[in-house]
């Protein structure tokens, strides 16, 4: 899914959303992401997870986290303003499992422009996963990014 | 590097402090994490990196995040214990570059044992990264996450 690239901080306003499309968290990328960067027996063993907290194998939180943000990197929307994040406040509601079909969408909470760099703004932006089966948030994230002007 | 696993959340205190080893964040695995989950020009594209924000080729903050989430989980420290996390507050007050050797540690700051659920306790356990060559913290994460007890 692509979208028109936004030309400057300054076309974005507080409380405009988004809707960046959906990804499948399959099980085998939960595995390959799991015995990369998060190797506990919920993530990338199916029998010790069956018996684990979660009965049943889930997604590491960061896998996640980085499926969903780069379904929003690749709509494109802020390829021409992107300057890096600083942080991320995040909440992992629910568990991800495999098969799972997520909706990534976004929402701009606070803009900024910057006093040191007039370059620059900074903005607060959400993007968010909900499960399409039954509408759960699996994934809330509040990002504070630098946004070319 | 392996650590001896905790046996419970009760065995934990707060202001305790771990060292989890170091890790190298090589140019291929930089450019293989972008590639997959930040495909912005500053992680995936030298070229380009060399003119935009920020002088080259840098690490996405996934990444950095991954690779240490990763390096404190291999240790085992937490391996008897883990139900999984809730949440993170992140900040990347540096950005990484190709070769830059981090040292992860850790530092436990909150315990609270659960009222509802008498197996668990929730902890906030903070975890950080630094490169060697300077010093730098380049990774600061503030996790909330389920510890059996």
């Amino acid at each position: 899914m692509t979208l028109a690239p936004i030309a400057s901080f300054d076309e974005l306003s507080v409380g405009q959303r988004f809707e960046f499309g959906t990804l499948e968290m399959t099980r085998e990328e939960i595995l390959d992401f799991g015995r990369r960067f998060d190797p506990q027996p919920f993530h990338v063993d199916e029998d010790a997870a069956a018996e684990g907290p979660f009965g049943g194998l889930i997604a590491s939180g960061l896998h996640t986290l980085s499926a969903s943000f780069a379904q929003m990197i690749r709509t494109g929307l802020l390829a021409k303003i992107s300057m890096g994040g600083a942080g991320m406040e995040i909440a992992w509601p629910a568990p991800v499992r495999p098969g799972d079909v997520l909706r990534v969408s976004g929402l701009v909470e606070e803009l900024t422009p910057s006093r040191s760099r007039p370059d620059r703004g900074v903005a607060k932006l959400r993007f968010m996963a909900h499960r399409v089966a039954d509408g759960a948030k699996v994934l809330d994230v509040l990002g504070t990014v630098f946004l070319k002007r």
